[in-house]
């Protein structure tokens, strides 16, 4: 779909749909999960994967794991900005996280070519963000 | 400082110091503003400026405006990541935002060179986040 086909918010902001969000979600490697730890918002960067609709990355022992086990509402976004051409285009997502225990589940993960760029820790554990909600806005540059 | 000076964390990310993170949240324009609205987190993408060592930028009318006038706890965060050479850095502050009201301090806003990608809707205000906690990572190569 052509970004002129998509509606506009009050901004003037394109309105990107779900297929187009969760294509976005697929495209890059690199988001940032978001949620609250001990009142204070906290926002950090992942590589994470897509799984059907589901956002997955690995964590180890630490404040994002926290999240996950005790199935805490959290946010996720990825963007992307071009400075010079003044565009850019970002996606949220909204959902509670999970962390994965089934083993089958996590054998199917570990194939879906999701790279921690820094090094990983033992223990490794898969998180699952189940969104409830997604959307996404892009500049128009005309 | 050569990157290489740094300390690293247990993940063996180089802990950029204050200097350094400032520099960094000079040197781009686009970052992500984490708040708590209505009990959910939630990240916004905005085109900010460097005030001394405060973070600005402009809104209107919504929930980034609310978390100011509560002078609530915000996060903000910029990063860059090169997909291809798998690297990258993060700078995360942590402080309390609030409405910048003053005439001559808005006049000075206006003259930072903060350029609103979006269309700025009026009436506009600028909110300004006073650091609490600066921390930046950057994940090395080699």
């Amino acid at each position: 779909m052509n970004l002129h086909e998509y509606p506009t918010d009050h901004r003037g902001l394109a309105v990107l749909d779900l297929d187009e969000c969760m294509r976005r979600l697929r495209q890059v490697v690199v988001g940032r999960i978001v949620f609250v730890h001990d009142g204070e918002p906290v926002v950090l960067p992942v590589n994470h994967g897509v799984d059907g609709n589901d956002i997955v990355f690995r964590t180890t022992w630490g404040a994002k794991l926290q999240q996950a086990q005790h199935a805490h509402l959290v946010a996720f976004e990825v963007d992307d900005f071009d400075e010079q051409l003044r565009r850019g285009w970002s996606v949220l997502v909204t959902g509670k996280a999970e962390v994965v225990y089934d083993e089958n589940e996590i054998d199917r993960l570990e194939r879906l070519g999701v790279h921690s760029w820094a090094k990983v820790l033992d223990p490794v554990f898969w998180v699952r963000i189940r969104p409830q909600q997604v959307s996404g806005r892009e500049i128009r540059t005309d």
